[in-house]
């Protein structure tokens, strides 16, 4: 067969790792590999009473066609939240409804990256942002990155000296995949350094909300001066990922341009789910749900930092994550965490290697850990799995 | 503001003819303009039932993220109707869910288009596909066509001296927007060229259970031995829009290069929503649903033809459509459908004025007809009115 395909997809290639992370679905298996929010958190409940009331008061109307910006209470609700919560002054109007945020990830390659041109990121970073801005066949430069964020001089170093940066890429609030968190000077910093080049910054802050101790930071989009920040986050980790609700909050003349790139992609999100979403909003009390879940999740990290400090203190380094979903560990030089990968399986554990989140490659000693998808005595007994793995090797 | 957008905006733009159809939401309005599925048919009182069905039997399993492939039981039940229906002779895991068939369209732009590349097409043809695959930047020619189908002296012409032809798109049943299809004959004699020149065919079926009159046609997916034909449709005109489910059906080599892009693009289609799609299937009378729903429609194509018929005829020519939504109206030459439109407003009825459904323009004197979203009567005073507007200008 000659059927030629485009050339991105040379780029957009299946994943070896997510191959073999196929078995930790398995019953056995202890995996800290996905990023799965705990399901017995989801409003299951009151999603029952919420959909049949949906189609109670709306009809027919909750399963028509709708308007690509999306469901106008639904956008504002979104808008006063975000204000209140990440001090982002946005009306409704700057409000996309996507389908997830990974959708948001997409629209923003195609929105700004012709083929070459540079996206600046921190690395490691999301690696599903990567394969997303990898369609469009962009170059990516790793901004040097420490535990409080991109390092200022660097990056102006990167602004200074590169040809066709058109977009920076910045997990702020509780990075996937390291877990760490942007302190406010350094927020501060990169909004100075993109103003003075006029950069679009998206920022990516699906986790934010999900802060276990001490106050919100301030998102960039606060901070953003000359509306150059992209904020985009989602319902999956507060309510639930099934659904596929997220959203872009952005400068209106972003917003119609993603609003157009949508009407092409998909026309419009669901109609119902994002009804459903409103309702929900209206009639139960959201911010109590999302305290349960940082109660949760606080004990899981808890329980994984102190298998961790029990078993693995001073052979290998991890993140104390104040938030979200993940941590990350940087192994002993020799060791490949893909080999090592193999091993834990054998031992009914998995992990994702840390490769893959690099947007060049090539830091094989590092892995992410997820907690917020295991109950504690289980994350006990995989960090002691993990642990007996990581000693043979040694 | 010096933001770069990727050249590929200038292709995606605001369409004004969208932005004088926002007028048409008034009451008053009677608009043929729109593609709307009649509302008063959707199952809103089966999908309460079926909403709190999924939520008790699968729980929180209906919320969680999902494969990027789509839920097994619902691909196993498309493949089997459209064997069924089409004579498509696929399995389950040749289909993949996607968020509609728009996005369908758009994922194969991205799989196949690089800069420059030619698609062939009907013309006119979907405009709504025509900006899906402008994102990547091709070259539209549009294909000599008639009202049995592309001619195939022409296409084998065409592919004969054209280079860089990556993609074919028809869409054979109830065209949108002249609400053609394609002879047997036909269908037979794109398969022979696409087989010799090795052109993958995206064939647009969202139509096709919509037959008023007569068999279906065998597809061309169902005519297709080497693999080539990719098949798209939605439930979006037998269910419902606004839940946004669609597939694709192809072969496999092509269906893993779709999963790689739609993880890119939006990890997996709602899980609760393909779940309650699956479930509907299986509890109620689908084919029953389709069949009011083609008693329905073959009234107002009916009411529309014979108001058309009265008021019109031997000063238009318009197509008689045996089934789908549309059908296609040629002016006079010297009537410009957008100042007709004009003219129409002022009486509140709205068409779509047809020179965007040619993939490169300049067809003035057409316009396209919805008659599925308006009862008989709506739809007799509506003609008149479009009859008085078009005498005013003889």
């Amino acid at each position: 067969m000659t059927v030629a395909f485009a050339r991105r997809m040379e780029k957009i290639r299946a994943s070896e790792i997510r191959e073999i992370l196929k078995i930790t679905q398995q019953c056995e298996m202890i995996s800290f590999a996905g990023g799965l929010p705990a399901p017995e958190l989801f409003p299951v409940e009151e999603l029952k009473q919420v959909a049949v009331r949906v189609l109670q008061e709306a009809g027919s109307k909750a399963l028509q066609y709708s308007t690509t910006e999306g469901y106008p209470p639904l956008r504002r609700q979104i808008a006063a939240r975000i204000n209140r919560k990440f001090g982002t002054g946005v009306e409704s109007d700057n409000i996309l409804i996507t389908s997830g945020s990974q959708q948001a990830l997409d629209f923003s390659g195609k929105l700004f990256l012709d083929e070459g041109d540079v996206v600046l990121c921190e690395s490691p970073t999301y690696l599903a942002a990567l394969s997303a801005f990898k369609a469009y066949l962009p170059r990516f430069i790793a901004v040097p990155t420490d535990e409080d964020g991109m390092i200022p001089g660097a990056l102006a170093e990167i602004l200074r000296t590169t040809p066709r940066v058109k977009l920076l890429y910045v997990i702020p609030d509780f990075q996937n995949p390291t877990g760490r968190t942007w302190s406010l000077e350094r927020r501060k910093a990169l909004i100075e350094l993109v103003n003075q080049y006029e950069i679009p910054v998206i920022e990516d802050n699906p986790y934010g909300e999900l802060r276990f101790e001490n106050e919100i930071l301030p998102s960039l989009k606060s901070l953003d001066s000359k509306g150059l920040v992209i904020f985009t986050s989602t319902f999956s980790k507060t309510f639930c990922p099934g659904m596929r609700i997220g959203w872009i909050a952005a400068d209106r003349r972003y917003i119609e341009k993603y609003v157009l790139i949508k009407q092409g992609a998909d026309l419009h999100t669901s109609s119902i789910s994002q009804m459903e979403l409103s309702r929900y909003l209206d009639l139960y009390d959201f911010e109590a749900n999302i305290q349960n879940i940082i109660t949760v999740y606080r004990q899981r990290r808890n329980a994984m930092l102190a298998a961790l400090d029990e078993n693995l203190a001073g052979i290998i380094n991890y993140t104390r994550p104040q938030g979200g979903l993940f941590l990350w560990v940087e192994l002993p030089k020799h060791i490949t965490a893909v080999k090592l990968l193999t091993e834990c399986l054998k031992r009914q554990v998995a992990f994702v290697p840390g490769d893959s989140f690099f947007p060049n490659g090539g830091v094989e000693h590092t892995l992410r850990l997820n907690y917020s998808n295991m109950p504690e005595e289980k994350i006990r007994t995989g960090i002691i799995r993990l642990a007996d793995a990581v000693k043979e090797y040694m």
